[in-house]
């Protein structure tokens, strides 16, 4: 059993609006179980439309459609679909009873053009909006050109809200109840400090597997591995990517940070609470970006007291007490300038860490010849400050800083981990 | 000319990520006057790759790829484009030098199958990759099925920074002096401080008018107009344009702080920058956000010292001495915690001016029963102190954080625009 998704909308095709509601439709077939292998874009345009349709069921079985019932001469579908099958369009006359009540209920007028959406093809059976005006139709067609299987239409307007009302209340259970096969259960795993072909290449044998099935993709300066398995039990599903997931984690584990929605400043979140620790961030280069990420987590006021944007060599200064000479001699990123940052930073905050990170994020250097994209960060215990220098080589402002945080926020992952 | 836009990737079909790419690809191509009339998503499967292939060439002359240029075994895009063509691939040792080189430099190891990305097919046109390690192809196929025009087949890497970027330094010239029709000219004035829908309403004859065409569009709390028209010659276009952005500028202008790809603080800091002016930030629910957004433009640190985060009330009082009295008597977010905040954060940093920012970003209360979305922020400007309070409703936390950083941009806008 196949779907198709097929979006219609002018709009979608000038990239006026991000087409969200694939992502929708995609989670929720995935859910059942139901392959979709193509997605298709069109605008409103009959002919085009009806091509996309002949294309969609020649190797689908079920189409979902958004976009297109509107009230305006540009909303289509419903017509088209209609004439594509050579079916007549009758009058729904309580649907419109509806539409009456609808406008009259928020104090708004009617025009003629809105009962347009009271029509359907007579053989489709009415899809209801709880939440807006257009409804949709399912439509089950037994006989296309010569095909063994029936043939499924379902439209929904184009506005996210009303489409996911729609799912909930009526088709999720139609096509759970008619169509739904096997279902997909999957596991993300999320790396740090490996590259996805680095990775790629530690887990080629698990690549090679047919089941589970296990791929790398790419991500912000991370990347992930997905393990996924198809199967009508989810607890055996489950036990299956378990176990691969743990063979998985023998061999690199030290990288994994985390699982499915984890994020990395999450991770370490979770961890400051588990080992009941507090961090202090002084940030140069990154500006503020490490702070606004930890602070993004709900709850991080539990271990974050006092982190400080220091700019300027005269804020590293007056507020870290990191020396004149040392900025002097050695420039405000050098590994010298780091550690007396994350120096100055525990003593101000009393955090049981500190981090401090200076570097170069571009587009130009600074007054020394030091070359875009050189960071230092050094990470302070209450003990021990240790400093690391990494190179961003020449890229751009936001990848520099992005990645900056990612290595930091990476080294108090690894000093928790290891306290 | 017609265009079609094919992205390929399993991740897309899973609805794993969002796909921003051809809404990209949409702007750009109708800018050029290019139509595109379909966009397709397939998954990483050799053979459907090919029916895609097959459908949009007999119905467009250009297709754009994205997706699939990586060097892992799921990477199958140039090698299924060339057996759809029956090519051969040859192995570009200039590119795989390249590689070589960029792995060296960010002291990173390059795998074996990172050597992939060095093949091309035999008569197609390499592509560069400004910022990543996959080249694309431009291959433009005479002969195709009888077909009396050109085919033209360009592929881009799916990471988007590395898309726009080759699309920037050679797909843009490539195409405009090949395929361009009508060119669409257009601006985009950038609004702050008004909702979309009170714009359209106010600027009703505008959008009513069909050359130079008037669309308001969303944006992430702000909005934006965009201003078009379609024609060969730019002078005369921009001419156009340029009358309607006055007579609106007249009308609205106090909430328009940009055009195009300006950003508020972006805006902001060339303000700070003309009046020659300094600010100081101290915040704490939206935990560094606003430092970030100000210092994400190179150069800013022009105007930026010292920015604080004072997240824990024990950090008010400490660094930014807010009197313990306060934070006791009316809670951390109140007129009067702010007020301190932006008092003690002038007199630390000694800048021009001074912003301080608290609120409840939620999801849940602090401990006093303040409603979630409350924000308080004030501004300082060493003669006086402004607070102002805000609500965001009970939205969500990155919504009340962001929130909170466009008004206190905007307030600092208006401040130096009436300095």
């Amino acid at each position: 059993m196949k779907a198709e998704i097929l979006t219609i909308g002018t709009e979608l095709l000038l990239g006026q609006i991000v087409n969200t509601n694939t992502v929708y439709f995609s989670h929720r077939l995935n859910e059942l179980g139901i392959d979709c292998l193509y997605q298709t874009t069109v605008g409103d345009n009959k002919d085009r439309i009806k091509e996309c349709l002949k294309i969609a069921f020649d190797r689908a079985d079920i189409i979902l459609t958004s976009g297109g019932l509107g009230p305006t001469s540009d909303d289509l579908t419903i017509e088209t679909i209609a004439e594509f099958f050579s079916e007549e369009l009758i009058f729904d006359q309580e649907w419109a009873d509806y539409l009456a009540q609808f406008f009259a209920e928020r104090g708004r007028t009617m025009v003629s053009s809105n009962l347009k959406q009271a029509y359907r093809p007579k053989t489709a059976m009415k899809l209801n909006n709880p939440v807006g005006t257009a409804p949709g139709i399912i439509w089950r067609v037994d006989q296309y050109l010569g095909s063994k299987t029936p043939k499924v239409i379902i439209t929904f307007p184009g506005v996210p809200r009303e489409l996911k009302a729609m799912w909930e209340e009526t088709v999720h259970s139609y096509l759970a109840n008619n169509f739904s096969a096997q279902q997909l259960f999957y596991k993300e795993l999320k790396f740090i400090d490996i590259g996805e072909s680095a990775l790629a290449e530690r887990m080629q044998k698990y690549l090679d597997k047919n089941d589970p099935t296990v791929a790398p993709l790419a991500g912000n300066q991370e990347c992930r591995l997905r393990i996924a398995t198809k199967g009508n039990n989810r607890d055996s599903a489950f036990e299956k990517i378990n176990q691969v997931i743990s063979a998985i984690r023998e061999e690199v584990g030290e990288y994994i940070y985390g699982e499915d929605q984890d994020t990395l400043e999450l991770a370490v979140g979770r961890l400051l609470i588990d080992k009941k620790k507090t961090v202090s961030l002084a940030e140069s280069c990154t500006g503020g970006l490490l702070s606004q990420r930890m602070t993004s987590i709900s709850g991080s006021s539990q271990y974050i007291g006092l982190n400080i944007v220091t700019y300027s060599n005269i804020a590293k200064e007056k507020i870290l007490k990191v020396k004149s000479e040392t900025l002097l001699q050695y420039g405000a990123v050098s590994h010298q300038t780091v550690y007396e940052m994350a120096e100055g930073m525990i003593d101000l905050a009393d955090t049981d860490y500190a981090i401090a990170i200076s570097g170069i994020a571009g587009p130009t250097s600074d007054q020394t010849n030091k070359p875009v994209g050189l960071v230092y960060i050094a990470i302070a215990d209450g003990k021990n400050i240790e400093t690391h220098e990494y190179n961003f080589g020449n890229a751009e402002r936001d990848i520099i800083r992005y990645g900056a945080t990612q290595k930091a926020l990476n080294l108090l992952r690894l000093k928790l981990l290891a306290s």
